[in-house]
């Protein structure tokens, strides 16, 4: 064991994010991770840190996950999530799922109560009625925010700003426990108008985000079909099992996004060791880790703000 | 160019095949090895000829992918299936899809006509409509053999022999064509009695499947849930990536499944300059592959027939 630990390193979306919003964004990463912290400091798993954290993030409607998430093209709701112990391999997510208030603890349901690693669509939904997870009403999810950029989007001279925001959003967190354990969590409502059925990275197994205790774990967020064509989150833990550093690997995996594809994305990323990395190629990403009782936070590239957790 | 151009490499499914149906799993991919090759010296690509040989293993009930799929816990048929294209890493997959004759097809026009990677369930049949693939009753996927396998294993003493060969059966092809383009494609109807909407590692880019110029291409078969625990396609990739032959990478690949996780499985594995492997840690696996007008064939182990082809 080494003094860095315990850590938890929690991600709002890279994207482009309105003036206006960043606040609110900035202000759910940093509460979000408080809350992971206090799990890990109390000697808590780094399963249940990342969960607790996500689940947080899922019920901020600043974010595009469980409330606050985007419409899809027919004005609908559909999520993804996925969850990864890095002790065991073990994974679970759920894709296109609706109805349902908090994604990530359904796919942590998937992980621990099936014999499977993903459960999609209506299957998922009677997954959850099974576990007696409540559904609720699709409105409950949907905010103003996300109707108004649902309908600007259908227009035919939809502004592009607009939509590059649709990318934006996705929530996940990664963190390592007081037992040297690694976890990883990532939760979306996918992007918007996209078509009914899509389901992007986040809900898949080294792409969304990946965990392994001899390596590190990763939760990603971007342009979801980019991360998945090059598997960004394996990628960058294959960096890391040779040799390279938690902010040598990220930014290699999204160099390689961005040279071969022109894709933009970001990451959190950490080692069983404690160290770790919040970084991104798109303009902004909110982020903000809770390590040795500081919290780190920041926006911009370069940004790197620090408070005491008391 | 070298002379070991072009190259296709098909498996019909690791696992326990009975005695009584090896001869129907080995004829078939022996056929369809031959359809893909003769795309292939036709000039054809490499994805034409992967997708139209999983088509005529679809289409063949011995395999579990399209007529032939075993059932899940409900009687029902759900398929998934990938395609990946080894020159722009573009890739389609269909996830629990229903009452579609050839998911691999769909797969791909999910790759070619849409800005997405994968759909899921309703929303992956919407789309074939639109695309006027033709949706046919689920009776016709269905085959005495898999409603016979699905009632023993519903019975409380069921039999773990036929519970093994739940497992098998998913078929798969990689090529690499007179360009140098690799591709690899992947379909399967899953795990037999697996939940409703359990996803595998089939539609999952980088476990059932992954393509890339720079490196080759692998299809997986076995256990699902493992070989998404370890992204079994990329894990190989990244070992011919570190300099490894095909087969190096692809026994790595599967020792790492069996020592980490006591999983069982088989690939197919192609390098850009026409290198192949049909390896398994599995009882069995069928494959056959064609190159320089010979045909290679086998199901055991060490088994390594051969055949000119006219």
């Amino acid at each position: 064991m080494t003094d860095l630990l315990p850590v938890v390193v929690v991600h709002g979306g890279a994207g482009f994010i309105p003036k206006e919003r960043s606040q609110l964004s900035i202000s759910g990463v940093c509460a979000a991770v408080q809350t992971g912290y206090a799990i890990l400091k109390g000697g808590g798993s780094s399963m249940d840190a990342v969960v607790e954290t996500v689940i947080q993030l899922e019920n901020n409607p600043a974010f595009n996950a469980g409330c606050g998430s985007v419409l899809n093209v027919k004005g609908e709701v559909e999520m993804d999530a996925i969850v990864m112990d890095g002790k065991t391999l073990a994974s679970g997510a759920v894709s296109a799922v609706r109805n349902i208030a908090n994604p990530i603890q359904l796919a942590r349901l998937v992980m621990d109560k099936t014999s499977h690693a993903c459960l999609t669509a209506e299957g998922a939904n009677q997954f959850a009625r099974s576990m007696g997870i409540e559904e609720v009403p699709q409105e409950s999810l949907i905010t103003e925010y996300s109707r108004m950029r649902w309908r600007k989007n259908l227009a035919p001279d939809a502004n592009p700003v607009e939509s590059q925001m649709g990318k934006a959003g996705t929530v996940g967190a990664v963190a390592v426990d007081l037992e040297g354990n690694v976890a990883c969590a990532t939760s979306t409502g996918g992007m918007l108008n996209k078509m009914e059925g899509r389901v992007g990275d986040t809900p898949i197994i080294g792409s969304g985000g990946y965990a392994d205790n001899q390596s590190g774990a990763v939760s990603t967020t971007g342009h979801g079909e980019t991360i998945m064509k090059i598997t960004l989150a394996r990628l960058i833990l294959f960096h890391m099992e040779q040799g390279r550093s938690v902010e040598d690997a990220s930014d290699l995996g999204l160099a390689c996004m961005q040279s071969r594809l022109g894709g933009l994305g970001g990451v959190v990323t950490v080692d069983p060791q404690g160290h770790w990395a919040a970084h991104f190629s798109s303009k902004q990403m909110s982020w903000a880790a809770a390590q040795r009782d500081i919290m780190h936070y920041g926006l911009y590239t370069g940004e790197h703000f620090t408070q005491s957790i008391n």
